[in-house]
């Protein structure tokens, strides 16, 4: 579904803000009302962030709708076909807002709030048309969460409920249509159970504000970006399922392990429903399938958070810092021969619909051999961190023979040449088993200064190490295929 | 610090498993003891899923250690530099078990139970040295998320404490010093207060356990995976910070927004707590960065969200197809100049220890574009159910700039010459925003009967199509750097 063309917002805080943020992303037109002075200039900033980060999310061509600022709220509202009031929590000053955008709207425009928990069926009552009332509750920053509560009032009628779902889908939302108003919706009901507990933690000194968020987002923080509690809880109670993690934890629910006390009973009808919706959720998978999903999925996240070298990102980044030294410390092999540095196998994930690996995973085997050759002449950690480093320019391979996923692989590599500043090593991939040649990679590696972006001398010992692997290999012969270009003359 | 060499684990379940295969990546060798008849069967099936999530987690080489199982408790933990206790949550069950463990373990070695709440005075009540006893709690899959609570009894001493803590960070994890014993200590009462209210919620008809976990998931689940809830509100109450948003909205703490109402009086003296708090928390950023902070962090995993097609990465997987599709849908591409034919970003897992992509990824992307052009030449489902497709056999690739993170790609295509059998393809993989050219890919590829592995000629419509894009592209110049062999004399 295409999105309306335009929108107002009432109201341009932090919420207002994130909803064009938003709304111009998807090519929709957003008309701003904000009496405050500041409003404009501080919505100026908070659409530059979103378009920045909108910038980092995508490479695809983005079509952007426009932000523009009306002088009253009538000038707002007149030509939208949704309005979407996100004033401060403030029951009083909604309705009365709410009822005057009623009389200044088209008679057939959605009205939305971004209330966050206040009653639907209270925020209506003073409205000419109530049916068109409708609770938009989104999450910040509106801008990349997708998170939005749809939730009516006793009044609003089931036509605008469908059209504010629909509409917000189409600006890529997720519409959660709650079943029955209550105070705080979903997903505010969970937050401020655990804001609460967490304002006693600090209040009682167990801990301070730093150390609350870090027992999230190291822990089960990094869970809840991918799977909500049930889920969760369900992989954790094994292949019984629910049923079984609810036998086994329910006595818990009576501990004081929360200031929440008051909690439902788990009598026999209760616990059938919770399982019988679980197996619903988890669609015939079983938990070792549950179990995958989750860890792919958390390790998509871990990677991303390395990305960034933030939170539990940065302790996988450590980790690897340290398998690359433990790596380096390795035994020299005979420089006599081709050196043997490398060995793998073919994995399952590397191979396409015919079974046989990927063009590009080639290079993947090659490259960490040319790892293999770097750790092998000293590049270690000691060595990165004096600025120094060697890039690889100029890679040719050629693909011989193809192979099946789990099958072993064997490289072995002569050095070509090497002078002050570069080393050309030839690799040859072969089958661990067979010896068959898979593939052969010819790399023309430069030593840079990594700071400064220049190609600069190797440093000791790596300098002597390389020196003396290239001059162990001078008198081998020139491997089959090094030094040729590609040629369809050939 | 480097890992203890020998870990024993009582328990073999869920959580004992977990740790096996954290303990096994940082090359520690586990002993397990537990009696259960299945146990060593379900653990090998643990472990092969944290063997599967790590080789995807980290390129480098891993030093692994092993897992064995023991005959008896006293077998298990007699050499064992730390014992780590991952029985079910039963007080006198675990009291008299740790009484036991300590009776059997060396004397020096530290003694963990990985309850998820009980307090830690009390399991140590009837061991013979106390001293040596910590809590250190983990969460669910041990082996990816790095959170361990470490909580001391009263006769916990200093020294075995910071052993715990120790001991915990040799292997990857972030130990959290509890401050004070408290039941649940500190996570679980946070996700107690959360599951109790979730609980009430679908037992009230409020929501099903699906639309729970969707209203974390798509939401502020998101969030959390990154940043507490501390940061995230002092991000919302804007440029005033945390002080600001208390005063904002302090007073919904008295609203029926969760079944939890017994909160912590904002009396002044805790307002400046949390205040000072949250800004020593906050390092100095201001709002505006830490608001940029959050974006790159949530833009990271969203990212690595739609790498898996899951959760909210679906959703913006979704809006990506329909902005390709309308600009597919815009201006066919003009045979007269290269053709553009792929885009994309820098996958968050493709990037190496300093933040680059990977040598090896250049080729997954010019790889891609080769796919994508022989998709544009016909090269389809229905093609390739006849037999036929081509196959690279020669790739040269110039590196020529570096390139980070999330970073977007664009690569264009020039077909150099083609003939019945063959085609000569020149990819320049571009930085998608400033146009910098990364690397150049020059491929040769032919076209083969996959029945029989021999090379045959281009079957119609694809023939022609082939044809007709050389033929648009012959009076291109060469593009630099086609052609060249690699040479350390050029």
């Amino acid at each position: 579904m295409r999105p309306v063309a335009r929108v107002a917002l009432v109201g341009g805080g932090v919420i207002g803000g994130g909803w064009a943020g938003r709304l111009v992303e998807f090519g929709v037109d957003a008309v701003v009302y904000d009496p405050h002075p500041q409003a404009e200039a501080q919505m100026r900033e908070m659409l530059e962030n979103a378009e920045r980060a909108w910038a980092r999310l995508t490479p695809s061509t983005r079509v952007r709708g426009s932000v523009t600022f009306a002088p009253s709220l009538g000038a707002a509202v007149a030509d939208a076909d949704v309005i979407q009031e996100s004033v401060p929590e403030d029951e009083a000053l909604k309705r009365r807002l709410l009822a005057e955008i009623d009389e200044l709207a088209k008679p057939d425009a959605l009205v939305c709030s971004s209330t966050s928990g206040l009653l639907p069926s209270r925020l209506q009552a003073d409205m000419t048309r109530p049916e068109r009332f409708v609770v938009g509750h989104p999450f910040n920053p509106v801008y990349l969460l997708p998170l939005v509560e749809v939730v009516a009032g006793q009044r609003t009628s089931e036509e605008f409920l469908e059209r504010a779902i629909s509409h917000y889908a189409s600006i890529g939302m997720r519409p959660l249509r709650v079943r029955r108003e209550i105070d705080g919706f979903v997903s505010d009901r969970l937050l401020e159970a655990l804001w609460r507990e967490a304002l006693w933690l600090v209040h009682d000194d167990v801990a301070t504000v730093e150390e609350v968020d870090d027992a999230v987002r190291f822990g089960p923080g990094l869970r809840f970006a991918q799977m909500g509690t049930f889920l969760t809880y369900r992989i954790g109670g094994g292949e019984a399922g629910m049923r079984h993690f609810l036998e086994q934890f329910g006595p818990a629910l009576q501990w004081p392990w929360t200031k929440l006390m008051d909690v439902p009973e788990l009598t026999d009808a209760f616990v059938d429903k919770l399982a019988t919706q679980s197996d619903e959720q988890a669609g015939g998978l079983s938990i070792r399938e549950l179990e995958r999903l989750r860890d792919d999925n958390l390790v998509a996240l871990l990677q991303a958070l390395r990305v960034r070298n933030y939170g539990a990102g940065q302790l996988l980044h450590e980790q690897e810092q340290r398998l690359f030294a433990e790596a380096a410390a390795g035994a020299p092999p005979d420089p006599g021969r081709p050196l043997e540095l490398y060995e793998t196998t073919v994995d399952p994930s590397w191979v396409d619909y015919n079974g046989h690996m990927t063009e590009a995973r080639y290079l993947d085997t090659l490259a960490s051999t040319t790892d293999a050759f770097l750790r092998y002449v000293g590049v270690d950690d000691a060595y990165l961190a004096r600025g120094a480093s060697a890039y690889t320019v100029e890679t040719h391979i050629r693909h011989l023979h193809e192979v099946a996923g789990l099958e072993p692989l064997r490289v072995s590599t002569q050095v070509l040449g090497a002078d002050e500043k570069r080393v050309h090593l030839f690799h040859t991939l072969a089958h661990g088993a067979t010896g068959e040649t898979l593939a052969t990679g010819e790399h023309l590696l430069l030593h840079v200064d990594t700071a400064r972006g220049r190609v600069t001398p190797w440093l000791e010992p790596v300098a002597g190490r390389v020196a003396a692997a290239a001059a162990a290999h001078a008198a081998l012969p020139s491997p089959d295929g090094a030094g040729a270009a590609i040629s369809m003359r050939r």
